[in-house]
């Protein structure tokens, strides 16, 4: 089976971390491309009327949640640290830069590779420009762009469209009009694209 | 690896229908018992922190969580149908009667095969009665049973210690400290006792 798997993720989820980590080696075994959609998590949770706290405000949850990203990152062989800082959206609208120049794959894992698997601090200017200074962007451009109008203004549309398509939370993949949600519904996934 | 298995659950979850379905298998697998706790779900959440809206009231969620539901029953080959009535607190108190008379393993099954098996409503005194007759049970003392202060504070007693132990969701699986939260993670436990 050949196609699309559209992949919405969010810097901020570790668990997209984790699904990005299998997904291109079963989109290779598959025959299929990714298309890499970039939203804002607590935006598409609101509108999806998810209207309760973040698992980082709910401590039992929180706890449970780093031992189950570890049970992952041992089962995949990858490291996963917590992030000294949150705050996604500059790396977020980074996205599109990197669209224009056909380089998502590259930077998408460039950037994850230094937020989830090394523990930076997502706001952190110097990890930000380490992405585009290995991407052999012009740094100075790059950080503009995150914080330009444009940038803003993809990223709030790129949102809205993952919501219009059912979107409710990241990571979430989808093969036309199927949905799964969850770096541990891969499997499922792969299932689908088998038969 | 011998010991017990510590299950949580409610049954408004389908997720723990689907546990339980495949949960005594791999206890008697390995050797190990299952104990059973039974939670107040909403209670449970609350106490962990998490203040939102209920799957059901999240559409584009609630969507979502049919189709994976009914993946996750083809997988195992078992039916799901969604309850056609919610409000679990009479039967999730039935389990103390079970539990007097050594039976809680039976009672959960015939319990979970009308509402999540059948898609039976978890309020109707007809199934209530059906389930307390299908165990040679006298129907109106169970009924009665469901309905006092016993049961009722038991029940919150039950929930209380769960959150004790770290539980904010259902179904929750713990062997010692070791937990897993969802019928998703069964692997990994089953991964624990055979290593």
């Amino acid at each position: 089976m050949s196609g699309v798997i559209d992949f919405y993720f969010d810097f901020i989820s570790p668990f997209s971390y984790l699904a990005h980590y299998r997904l291109p080696t079963i989109a290779a075994r598959h025959g299929c491309e990714i298309a890499y959609h970039v939203v804002d998590l607590k935006v598409i949770k609101l509108d999806g009327g998810n209207t309760g706290p973040t698992t980082r405000d709910m401590p039992l949850k929180y706890r449970y949640s780093g031992t189950d990203m570890q049970r992952w990152a041992a089962r995949y062989g990858v490291t996963i640290k917590r992030p000294s800082g949150y705050g996604p959206n500059r790396l977020n609208e980074g996205v599109f830069w990197a669209a224009d120049r056909g380089a998502i794959a590259e930077y998408v894992t460039a950037t994850w590779r230094r937020v989830w698997g090394e523990g930076g601090d997502m706001t952190d200017a110097a990890l930000i420009r380490g992405v585009a200074a290995e991407l052999g962007w012009n740094v100075d451009e790059f950080l503009a762009f995150t914080e330009s109008e444009d940038a803003a203004t993809r990223y709030r549309a790129s949102t809205r469209g993952a919501h219009q398509h059912g979107v409710f939370g990241v990571p979430t993949m989808m093969i036309g009009e199927q949905m799964w949600w969850g770096n541990d519904r891969l499997d499922f996934m792969e299932d689908y694209l088998a038969a």
